[in-house]
């Protein structure tokens, strides 16, 4: 350095890589900015990322100029961007909501996850986890005063109809204020999620509550667009569910009853129709008494078998897709 | 709340926002969540907002289809995402570095800003500071040692070719290491930088040093992705120039001396032809003398007339586009 001072060595490296074996023209329009760029992909030597950096390039400047996109405008969205990428923390992905609110990640999963016959899936979010009691049938998943009762029972089983006997079950859901136990502070143990296993005729049966329906964060730059784009940012009610079973392709999955106002609207378009469920009003305090809840003489009934398939069937099914 | 713990408020709002006037078909395949996320961008109020929610929508699920993206795929695009926005700070701009080696920002500015007849611009880039010292025609803008003598010279014109007196020129560049004043520790004046004015007829002069290419930053997830693309991260040399003068549209350039290795390959596609220049090898120690270098008999000569456009014309042109 000829003044003496050390230059800050983390900017300014240069990677070594040497100029291609090929010379851009000069660009004196934008299509040569395009193309020029899509020559540079011929370096990647990996053929299916350079097929992503080629379609990604030709949809990016299909965009700008379809949009004929301005100066201010991209900066606004440098801006924005920026603004998810520091929303985000170890607990709180505000990309990922970014790519639910415009319908991505329901596509990726629609497209990766096509029906075979089993229980169609639907997103794990971001509320799992993995402390959730183990109980036994016919227990409950939540504390008294958590909602409205609702008992849950079916059978696992293959696509076949052969029921699948100790399969593990877990399953977690909102109270009836529309939080997740762990949105509450100071929690110490689970509520509103267990872990049960299917008997040996593969039923399953256990209380719970009508989970309510509940907002996507607001509070961070995704949430400003919603609101920007005039839209809700509720998902309607909905029970989760995991079903492992040896041999069988993991479900992870969610039960939306039908009738709640956002069903068709879900902010981040994760209800499939498949997931759709009636819940059965029982009025019967002898019944109630029977199914272990301790008070009053109604509660909902969802009757829900889920379907697995098998290991190898899906391993054969998602090679073919 | 029903056990009396506080929920985070920060995590779950709701916008308030009511459902959408029309129901969502509750999707069974793919393409109905494109259809949906369509119909979703009706409800937002300004039509340029609007198309474009909805140009996005379109490419980013064509994106999607076309290359039947993994979720593993998704997964990384959502980690790189959030790595480029957790990179940049108030000094380090990632994302604009990301839809730079894209060629998005040079596309974008293309689309902008097309030939009017004016000297062609170019971007500002993150090395422009407003420190700049006040220098007379003939003066150097570097500090001894600094690289190889430049002289700079030219006339500010109209487009129509009539002199600009008065025109403030504003200019920048790197030493002969490729770092420019503001990348050394311990900056205390500004060094490779100056404002001067041109004279009654126009002219402009200064000495300077034949710039050097540099790298962009390589330290963060874009240079990381540079690398997995095989591709250097090299600008080529440059000098920096910002015209300012009353009554014509601000001119914010860069000139590209023909010859550099790396002029055919920019990392970040901004070479324009017309910025394009030559130098010429003046060998004259007399000539060296009178234009103030103070050892040698060598310089390089950059003969380049600065052409503004007028205010009135720039606007009616620029809203034809």
């Amino acid at each position: 350095m000829s003044n003496g001072a050390e230059p800050m060595p983390q900017w300014a490296v240069s990677n070594g890589i040497a100029p291609p074996p090929f010379k851009l023209p000069l660009p004196d329009n934008p299509d040569i900015i395009t193309a020029n760029m899509m020559k540079m992909t011929e370096l990647t030597l990996d053929p299916r990322k350079r097929f992503l950096w080629q379609t990604i390039t030709k949809y990016l400047h299909e965009f700008i100029r379809e949009t004929k996109l301005t100066t201010k405008e991209w900066e606004e969205a440098i801006k924005f961007l920026t603004r998810v990428g520091q929303k985000c923390t170890s607990t709180r992905q505000e990309f990922i909501l970014l790519s639910d609110i415009f319908g991505a990640s329901a596509l990726v999963d629609a497209l990766n996850n096509p029906p075979t016959g089993a229980t169609e899936s639907s997103v794990l979010g971001p509320f799992f986890t993995d402390d959730a009691p183990d109980l036994m049938n016919g227990d409950s998943i939540a504390s008294e005063g958590k909602g409205e009762y609702m008992f849950v029972e079916g059978r696992v089983l293959s696509i076949d109809g052969t029921p699948i006997p100790n399969a593990t079950i877990e399953t977690w859901e909102t109270d009836d204020t529309g939080y997740y136990d762990v949105q509450y502070s100071g929690r110490e143990t689970a509520d509103c999620r267990g872990r049960l296993h299917s008997d040996k005729n593969g039923y399953y049966g256990y209380r719970a509550v009508v989970p309510v329906a509940y907002p996507i964060p607001g509070d961070g730059p995704v949430g400003e667009l919603l609101i920007g784009m005039n839209r809700h940012n509720m998902r309607p009610n909905h029970l989760h569910c995991m079903v492992v079973a040896t041999g069988f392709r993991t479900l992870v999955t969610a039960f939306y009853p039908e009738g709640c106002k956002y069903i068709e609207s879900d902010a981040v378009f994760g209800v499939k129709k498949s997931l759709v469920v009636g819940l059965e009003t029982v009025k019967d305090e002898g019944e109630a008494r029977k199914r272990g809840f301790p008070t009053g003489d109604t509660f909902k009934l969802l009757k829900q078998d889920l379907i697995l398939i098998p290991e190898k069937q899906s391993s054969e099914f998602f090679a073919r897709i």
